[in-house]
């Protein structure tokens, strides 16, 4: 079983407007919700696979009772904890003149330290029974700073491995805790590391105790470096879309093709084609099937000399 | 009792942001709601200046309810009908930087025959024992094109005075009915008339049914055409803030004017302080009543001669 954790869930809105004018007012002509955060987008691209992933981390309020209603129409499993305070919502503004989206996320409810640790233990046994943990996204307000740190140690002493998809502080502390694969993209890699070169930014997100590091920079592909080698792997066209949903579906293909012993060649291949099989679709966690069977056998994958740590 | 009517109830959020730019993602750092819709800020006005007004309208779906619990703690008497469809939300994004807002109206629920047949009955029972009702913004879509019409013409079979405040064909549809009072502001009168003149787009108006027509125009002041004469009635000076709700503030300002029976170059000295009193506070329904007592003894009212219906 494949278990992923969104700690800081929402209800991501669409709005449709004719065209963003800042200053002014617009009317909102096509209005729609879903439960959202990378985990839980993950989850939706994993279902979509045929797999039956449990979905947990943390909802509260009348916004989080929307989200579990949300995934229960969407048939996900769900185990979330609830809190007190109210979960975060997040809007993506469309224009129809030019099909871009201007987005606006939320913050999130302050968690408290016993809900932590209820959320803790609820997450401790659901481990036990995964054999892959997907961790995605940012920590809402009040989470101790080595949050995912405990999440990844947790699981690892549960035998199930670790997916790391998150950015600044919050990935950097969670390295020491030996994370299976972390997922940055090129931003986020830059970011922590300091280096704009994914190859020596991967060498050194491993050299602070990521097993693997798979870079993800867009429409140029995968660069991943693994105990096993370094491959670089390339989808063989460019999608025009929403890229948004794109590092989820990489992620969900990661989890996939560790859940099933996949070789990282492999993992690469289809986790470059779910995520190009993700762009033409306008919201997280959907891929085009048909797009994705189309690219899968022309994903150009080859194996680099690793770059040496700084 | 002043009655006043939201057919269009929402819910009002305001999310601050550093700065609003297209096509990017935004952190929102502080995120406010509360139920909204122009009735609803007239009852609030009200409420303020210590009448005990009943709110009345068209609410549904979760955010109907967080519409009337929020009612409820706002110590509002509420006496809306449920109807199936989900009520809209708004949001309103105001950027640090510059002060600015951008809104985001949604359309509403479309409300059926046989929940449009309620709400009169409910609306009929209210309307009785009203003096005033205020019929305020936008018909959610379903409504029959002359809604506001049959509720004009109930208040007053009733015995209650009218105060309408719409726009467009809405506001086009219901001046056979006859409504006391229609505040249209420049840009409403200009669409609903064709004419540019306030004065001109007043006789129009007053020709088309409208017993008087109070034509704001924002720090301009008010051009008011009664039965009684023809005032303008002007700020003593410009302030500066947010003018969403001067508007609102101006209808409850008229409403309260002739629940008490008072002569209009008073209600009119009233309303333009009123509005002005609005415009300092950051959201709709709320007054500074230190600005509305200071600027109250200097607003500038004199009669002017009728200009010619056309």
């Amino acid at each position: 079983m494949i278990l992923t954790v969104t700690l800081n869930a929402a209800l991501d809105a669409t709005w449709s407007v004719d065209s963003l004018r800042p200053r002014t007012s617009h009317r909102v002509d096509d209005a729609q919700e879903r439960a959202g955060g990378k985990g839980i987008n993950v989850a939706r691209v994993l279902g979509g696979l045929g797999h039956d992933p449990v979905a947990t981390g943390l909802v509260g309020g009348d916004t989080g009772r929307r989200i579990l209603d949300e995934l229960n129409s969407a048939r996900l499993r769900s185990e979330f904890v609830e809190v007190a305070g109210e979960s975060r919502r997040t809007l993506a503004v469309v224009s129809r003149d030019d099909g871009d989206a201007t987005v606006f996320n939320g913050r999130g409810p302050a968690v408290s330290a016993a809900e932590w640790q209820l959320f803790h233990r609820r997450y401790a046994a659901l481990a036990a029974a995964a054999r892959v943990v997907v961790l995605s996204g940012s920590a809402p307000p009040g989470l101790p700073a080595d949050a995912y740190a405990q999440l990844v140690r947790t699981a690892a002493a549960a035998g199930a491995l670790t997916v790391l998809d998150t950015s600044g502080p919050d990935l950097l502390r969670a390295l020491g805790a030996r994370p299976d694969v972390v997922k940055p993209n090129a931003e986020e890699i830059a970011a922590a590391t300091g280096q704009a070169d994914p190859a020596r930014a991967a060498a050194a997100l491993r050299s602070l105790g990521a097993r693997t590091v798979v870079a993800s920079a867009g429409a140029d592909g995968l660069h991943a470096v693994t105990p096993e080698g370094t491959w670089r792997a390339v989808p063989p066209e460019r999608l025009a879309g929403n890229p948004t949903g794109a590092g989820d579906a990489c992620v969900a293909a990661i989890a996939a093709g560790l859940d099933a012993g996949s070789a990282w060649p492999d993992i690469l291949r289809t986790a470059v084609a779910l995520s190009a099989a993700a762009v033409p679709c306008p919201v997280a966690g959907e891929v085009d099937t048909t797009v994705f069977r189309r690219l899968l056998p022309r994903v150009v994958v080859e194996a680099v000399p690793p770059a040496p740590a700084r």
